[in-house]
């Protein structure tokens, strides 16, 4: 019974849910959330949260890399952003938030040419092995035109997960005249983990699965700023995707006899209860970006952007605000796993993911997936106070 | 038929209705809002108005428990709120009204802090004691955790109604290495009825029945200021979570040969409108916290918060305001049970009960379950003037 | 294949449609406007306009009245209003504007008052007699309470049109201990034409027309400033109510071999728009009050209310403005058929719904209520400029 | 399996789509953007960009005609606007931005006013040759019911597109003593190609095709300032308009054996994603005109209206703003083909289609026709910054 309406004659689309369409429902039985475990496995690294923190250099420097591996989340460096296009980025980080409070279109001509530095590679190794000097695992994003150029460059100095990412992905890239990257063979190839996405539909997430990697990014990272719909008219509802998704992990793993693709939900994430849903749809991980952008610790405290802010011809998100103005931005400690005294539900994330399992009676994220949903109309929370 | 949509391939959910979804139509037939009843009987307690008042602190003191007992309802005290903790609580109220005026977060912070203070059972003993005396009936409630400690103190000082109520609760909770509360065999040694909840779905209400309660809370308390959904991701759109238990209802009556378990509909009833939707799904009765908040007799007068604000590690709700800054409220008879010469169904609730019942042509609550329904598109109603 | 959901298990609700959840569709064939008739006839009374103005004192004076005979519809005094209370009601009304401009509160409290006067057959009797005396035709409304009090005085008076109308009416109206009025044998013995209302359903609509009324008012006249929703949980989504009240009417066509009753839909039409939707649906006419009140002819322009705003208990609705300060109103001959410069819609009403029949290709009002109808989700109207 | 509501007994309406319920899927397969064609061609013209600039007084001059042929689409001049009732229409078009700024009535009533002088056949000759001598192809747009006075004008002064519109037309215009444009016979005399609309459905658009035009405007245009839902009740869901079309436009082919009409959308279009949306359901071209209001070059920049804004009786759209006081606008360049640093996505319209189509792996606006499309929930886009 597939949900499908017709647009017009001969004409149909499927219907597609976002988290905010659904909410959990509890169930018949309750636990204590102290008896809950949300560890993460993805290949040989064993994580205390289900996490990634998200390739933006608004929120991941080498140091709140090492900050958010202590916190128990394994976080994402931008291969391709300012620490390794700047020997010194904290002045260009700073400059940011300054160019940010004024007109959107001069910031974004002003990011675009911060940005047209180019990527040097030693650069990349040597925030590699910052990090891990700090002992903390360390994850490289790279994107598909040039993953061909940086990855060995990140695999020599160390990377322990390397993360393919565009905003829409395939594993079946054409471009006339040009050689693009094969990812099955270039994975094989490889002997880290990696990461490829985003993607949106069942067909891509297990073209994605067969190129052998380890996880499958489901959604863009739409966030507060992002207008990807607006623009190309592309969006992916992402609970949809992530079901669809699950759907192309269970044939996967029947046509392999059994080898289980991780998939990491990135895209409208912004609370525990957002988390919660987006593993009842099929994740076994979130990809945080915005939400961490608030931090004390992040690189540009209250502020929040992604790569395709500076896009030559065509940015696809805006620079925008996270804190207000003269805003204290609370320890990354507190936006993930608490205590707080915030009620929006936008710090202690984990620890609402761990009492949403609890009340919903669940004791793993993998079982998780299984809680049951309601579809209902969205009514918005209240904004506080 | 059930009313099921499809998220993604092989992920279903049920659709959920929030009493704002629905309409009552009126039928063939109307009465004079005179002749209608709209009493209410549980176990050997009758009232004339079918409310429970919400045992929140911004709403129930002793001096206004005995008040809604007057007016007909039956009130219920907060067993572990401040009048249990304080010997005069009436100063850390007060202190409500000031902080909350101020930066949430900090208010947050200071009600945790008051609330840190224990509860002491002569305390208890004593607030019973107190409603006894003016000849109001007194209900208490205690959480999950705490009803075996409390529950004899309350007993002994002759509580005719025990409420054990948390947010989300079930008939089976597990915890490691605790014993957690058997409702089952605690209730059946009772003498006074219990009611229970809140719950969601048909399975928990079902199982709460078979402990032997005389009453079922469905619904976690929704208000203008609680954000459960985004924090945890669980929601419970009433109308549907009524019907379900109204379901599990007519199967216990089967199963018991004929013991009727009372739904008391909690969340997001703020109007004699909404009594009168939440009826018509199956409840027998409302119980109403932040409507009767703005009460001139109220504790904190303008200010309404729920237990959950004072939660240590992740508060689910926001303490906030019900009346405009030095906006007199009306009294608590005028809210209940009118004249009112205010327009926004916030007033006369009861009034507008008993009159949206005559002009469905109905003349007693269990008769009003049947009325009829629409579902049709929210509009909201005008803000006034 | 009826339009039901599920609410919960085993309660199910209709679903219903707004008239914003709908818009025309043209098809095949246009016409030129000036080919399009959309006169009206109900009884012996013949109109150029589909329009009967409602009984509020806000809109219809027996100056007023006398307007809206010459511009083509049929005006309806409220009998139990202003002018049959007061010998002069033009302070009172006057007091009106100035006093709503203040607390809503307070306002209601005064309007009660002013409204506590009796009614004086006399004075109902003069009214009807000084509209008359213009050329006009009268049409007087009536409560169902008070019909067989006034109800002579009113034919004696030379009444053209007896509209019976309370919020929401039924031929069945049980009360204990009192004689209630019996539609049928007082209709029966009349001979004027009456119209009674309003009403929601099918089966309520067939009962009324098996009164032997001329005409069904379908709809309570909800309006920007009505909160019977709200309050009382009740509502008729209008297209549905008037589709299901046709369907009635060509059921009691077939039962009574041809007797044809008229439907008048009363709520939530502000536009020429509204009104083609409204017939569409099923409505022979429209009744209008709210988009009467701006007129610079009003009795109290710029203020609209109905007879629920007096109620002594519980009002259902709000005073409320419908011109900003200092705002003059059009003429009543650009509202009702221009010309107008005014691209709101609210203008011109009926030459507007002359338009849309013509873009649609039907030439008459009968004819029309074939078109086809599209529901679409609801785009709001920019606001002006 | 037909999409169609039961809005009462008996009464039914189909369900219709906006532009903005929907949202394109990527399937497996990516493309470089480079690799994407997007030229169109209708009859022998072949035009870089699918864009029909609309024939808006707010948008199209001479000159302006000119600098869009430039960058590739076919600019349409309203042949009976301004341009062809003035000798020097520059001071009006100054007007107009003054006025408008002012009370909206008083703006309507002058504009009203300004376009009451008579089209002057010479003038219009006069444009059309200002533009050829700039080396631009040329097209004009007349309304239905000046086809028959000024088309040969146009013609003999080498118009390339013969355009006939007005919001809703017909291929049978029904008007009593009048002789209406018969489409069929007056196409089948011209040797330029003609585009003939707006139309909204599948059976008006076939028959529109069966007039031997060109192409078919389906789509009345609707934009920010217009008003025609609510004055007329009249609304074309454009997803759903154009999927009929494309119906009709299979039928079409069939019945001729291989006549292709071309389908030209026409309203509620803004951005890329819009146009991508429009051209998934069917359309070859946009039509564009509020969106090219905001250029630099534009006749009166920052101010956007359409020929129904000067209607002597009913006007049924605002003159309304598009870019804020003392906002420059872009040049035409940035709006139609880029680059831009502007990510509200009403900038580089048509780089954004390309890349769209990139994205979902399509390299021709006909194949993209085919693309995936997802119904969900219209979350809006953030203002910027």
């Amino acid at each position: 019974m597939r949900d499908v309406v017709e647009i017009g004659m001969g004409k149909t689309a499927r219907r597609g849910y976002h988290l905010d369409d659904l909410a959990l429902v509890p169930s018949r039985r309750t636990r204590g959330s102290a008896d809950v475990s949300i560890t993460w496995q993805i290949d040989a690294h064993r994580f205390e949260l289900p996490l990634m923190a998200a390739p933006s250099d608004a929120v991941i420097s080498p140091t709140t890399a090492a900050v958010v591996d202590k916190l128990g989340g394994l976080a994402v460096l931008n291969g391709e952003g300012l620490w390794t296009r700047y020997e010194d980025p904290e002045p260009v980080l700073a400059e940011h938030g300054d160019i940010a409070a004024g007109d959107p279109i001069a910031t974004a001509l002003r990011v675009r040419e911060l940005y047209a530095q180019p990527v040097r590679p030693e650069l990349l190794a040597e925030r590699i092995e910052h990090v891990r000097s700090t002992g903390a695992r360390t994850a490289v994003r790279l994107s598909p035109q040039n993953t061909l150029v940086f990855a060995n460059t990140a695999i020599d100095a160390g990377v322990d997960v390397l993360v393919i990412q565009g905003t829409v992905i395939s594993a079946e890239h054409v471009a006339v005249g040009r050689e693009p990257l094969n990812l099955k063979t270039f994975i094989a190839d490889l002997d880290v983990p990696v990461v490829v996405g985003g993607c949106g539909n069942y067909q891509t997430a297990l073209h994605l699965m067969r190129t052998g990697a380890a996880g499958v990014v489901v959604g863009y990272g739409a966030h507060r700023g992002s207008t990807t719909h607006a623009i190309l008219g592309i969006d992916v509802p992402l609970a949809t995707a992530l079901a669809d998704a699950a759907a192309a992990r269970r044939d996967y793993l029947d046509e392999t006899g059994g080898r289980y693709v991780h998939l990491i939900a990135y895209g409208d994430i912004r609370t525990g209860g957002d988390a919660a849903k987006a593993i009842a749809c099929g994740a076994d991980a979130v990809m945080l970006g915005e939400p961490l952008a608030a931090a004390a610790e992040a690189p540009c405290p209250g502020w929040y952007w992604d790569p395709s802010v500076s896009h030559p011809k065509l940015p696809r998100s805006w620079l925008h605000r996270t804190l207000d103005e003269d805003e204290a931005g609370p320890p990354l400690a507190e936006l993930l796993v608490g205590p707080t005294a915030d009620a929006s539900g936008e710090r202690n994330i984990f620890g609402a993911l761990r009492r949403a399992m609890a009340k919903c009676g669940y004791s793993s994220v993998k079982e998780f997936q299984k809680v049951e949903l309601t579809a209902a109309r969205w009514v918005p929370p209240p904004s506080g106070c």
